[in-house]
């Protein structure tokens, strides 16, 4: 097994009246948020309230861009040009960064959300204009994608530092791939499932597909997800297994430190903080 | 008269497929742009757009945050709380940062735009929360505002380098204020009685009123408007008085050095730069 | 004590993601339900999806107009031009009667929203633009007001029928006028205040202040809130009172039937529904 | 030739404080005006004058739904459940309707904007969602749609009264489709080929593809663009040209009266009145 990982969850996403998740008992569990930024939820006000609690935690915060579709939750596919596309990635992280500087916090990495998040993972034209936009706008932010996707090689190959993330609640195709929410066994229903599951990936140091195939994978930071009580449950199981496995839990800048300099130098899959047990 | 001056414009307004104003002409003519941010006009793209263009024309670059009200173009007076007010202004500065970083600019100045803007001049306690919110984001933003209004007092109460603007189409009321636009002769509508008026007053160092009292103000700047023919008229022809009465025309942050040292020491009302012949 | 009430919730004000309110659980006990039009929230999927369900539920379907706000939920106060105010309401009914026709429902009444309705209250200018838009859309269409309120006067002087509501979490200043939320007391926290409240109002036909004083009102319909357990079980309680005191719970067209002729008819107070015991 | 055309244009596309398109100038010209419903453009406010302004001109009114992207003018493809796009089509078609009743006129047919009749018009099972939502809403409006798509043969199959329509400035391919824009030749940038493309096609009661190949079509609407200034001199070339050639030009409600007949009993081919010289 690794010796530190990450914990990470999608916060700040209510909208004036409006609250999804439960952003404060996240705040407990995981070390790394990612804020919204008011393209698909988070409105300035609570984006600044939720960056203030992600300080008093000592969670480090990330940017969590989306194509601009609130009345979609940034779940549905849109086709932009690639330089609106950059527009709108540097617009939100900007706007994350001012709203931080503002209470005195700083944004360590950027993490793309719904739909955008999932094509940058397949298609790597896309991921690479995401990569483009974090670059030209600071290359020292951490870039947190999908383990083995699109995004991670194109973070890579420009010379992001970029962290690897495995979900706890869904399930992997072949590839390595996440399995269509459409198709059975896309996203699992318990708590022991998920935690299951990244037990087993963590041992592995491998996504392991539906067939029970290893793919091979750095891991960096575990997603968990606060918008159901099931999904607190698992965040708080998971972190409890990490401890009592002597794994320590970071913020994201923290694990990269590490795993950075391997695999900021010539491109080299990271294995200092990852390596297997 | 004073030996140099700022001309500024509100600039990038566009939203989508809807354009405003003629930008590409009064980039030809100013030397600071306010940018939308967003919340009243300007789409990431739009933004970008435009502050490519201000870089390239060697135009300085300020935020021009509005009231979230891109129906009414943020000229509806809106009532928020402190806190939601202080989140919009650091969100939007942000927003255009982020882009400005991206395309290799830099932002260095503030204006509030439309009914905020309105409300920061005469209502202190407003001033003050946008006089905070960019001080907590960037105590080095100059902030651009109506001369002798309480945003002035707000932003050099808190150590703000402030730059005092001057309209050239629009009457002034006997405590220094803008004539509401229902009121007759709040507005000029002929590019001469604009530009006798900026002349006027860069002359006395004072805004005059409709009675013709004078009102002893610094002058860093002058506001010019792109959104109509004779605006841009106007702007081109104070340009050229400018010129031909030998006072150099520059971006705001070098207008603010001279100036800016004895602004910041004390509070004292700065008259290196805009010393009157 | 009168025969027959209405009793009336404002639902449908989700929006994408985002749900608020437990529109199941108060579909069950109220018999009219003021549907959000998009502006505050609701938007079309969850329009059709309450008007489906207050369909199958024998609950009457209420247009619920807002100032445009869905960052702040229609609370905020606006200051929009007449024939803009106009507009918004005109476009807001029709979207909902044009979704409610779309699913074989229809539109019988109209109650404005959060600071549009506040603002009709207390304001016979805004009050008589409210009116306008509604007649002029439809005169047919019930206006649900606040009792005694301006928007009532301006309704009745027009001609329309208009059906009195008083709320069951709210206190009372002594021009029968709803207390500010800032106020202490304007707001009631437990469910036997609220019972009691309506009791009271209803044996007495009248609004009783906080001093004790007694404002003599029709009450057509009963407001009860179903954004938070509490308020789900004062509509509950409520509905039980009414019926152990075998004061029928009817639609408002059905309540309107006997009330809306005298009502109509010159402008005199309607006495035939809501008698007093 | 035949004996009467409608002639349709886009209107009440602007948003607050900005205009977009020569509205009044195309009223002049047209019979029928399709208006903006406030997705894609078209605040409340900027209907109620069009709406306005269309009934003082004798130009029948048709409701424009588009998705909802205000940003992307409606040009962007956009993938939504059927449910939600049915109830976005019946909100904005409701709503276009509540402000037409408000001013005394009323809406007579509905055409789709942008990524959503282009999407319409290739894909068989949009199609038929697009012509649910019209039909369940009233099955009296008539659907104008481009000629010989697949829009048109969902309409026909359910029974609405179909009007085709043909551009003037754009190319044709061989299924009798719009070329896309990024092809040359997709767009016609002279009053002259566009003029001459009408002609041709109303001649030869039929769409001329790029190869010369003519695809037979019933004609009853040539669509024109307000948004150029060239759009405005098409516009006004064609009735010109179409009033010197005897053929009448009238609003769809009426162009339909004859040829619906024929459509509705059926579905064959109407021929009446845009039978061929």
């Amino acid at each position: 097994m690794i010796e530190a990982v990450n914990l990470n969850a999608d916060l700040g996403e209510g909208f004036g009246a409006y609250s999804i998740g439960n952003d404060q008992a996240m705040l407990d569990i995981v070390k790394s948020a990612n804020i919204a930024c008011g393209f698909h939820g988070g409105d300035p006000l609570v984006i600044r309230r939720t960056v203030r609690l992600a300080c008093n935690n000592q969670v480090s915060i990330g940017a969590h861009p989306s194509f601009p579709d609130l009345q979609g939750f940034g779940r549905r596919p849109m086709s932009l040009s690639d330089e609106e596309l950059e527009s709108i990635i540097g617009y939100q992280i900007g706007a994350l960064i001012g709203i931080a500087k503002s209470v005195g916090g700083s944004v360590t990495h950027v993490k793309p959300h719904g739909a955008l998040n999932n094509m940058a993972a397949v298609d790597l034209a896309i991921a690479k204009v995401v990569v483009r936009a974090v670059q030209d706008l600071d290359a020292g932010l951490i870039l947190l994608a999908p383990a083995r996707s699109r995004l991670v090689q194109a973070g890579r190959e420009a010379g992001l530092t970029v962290a690897e993330e495995i979900f706890a609640d869904r399930g992997y195709g072949e590839e390595g791939d996440l399995l269509p929410r459409s198709m059975p066994g896309s996203v699992h229903h318990d708590v022991q499932t998920c935690v299951d599951q990244i037990v087993a990936f963590l041992r592995a140091g491998a996504i392991i597909t539906r067939s029970g195939k290893h793919i091979p994978t750095d891991i960096h930071s575990i997603c968990v997800h606060g918008d159901s009580p099931m999904g607190v449950s698992v965040a708080r199981t998971i972190l409890e297994v990490l401890e009592s496995n002597n794994i320590e839990v970071h913020p994201l800048p923290k694990i990269l430190e590490s795993a950075g300099r391997t695999t900021l130098q010539g491109g080299v899959r990271a294995t200092t903080a990852v390596g297997q047990s």
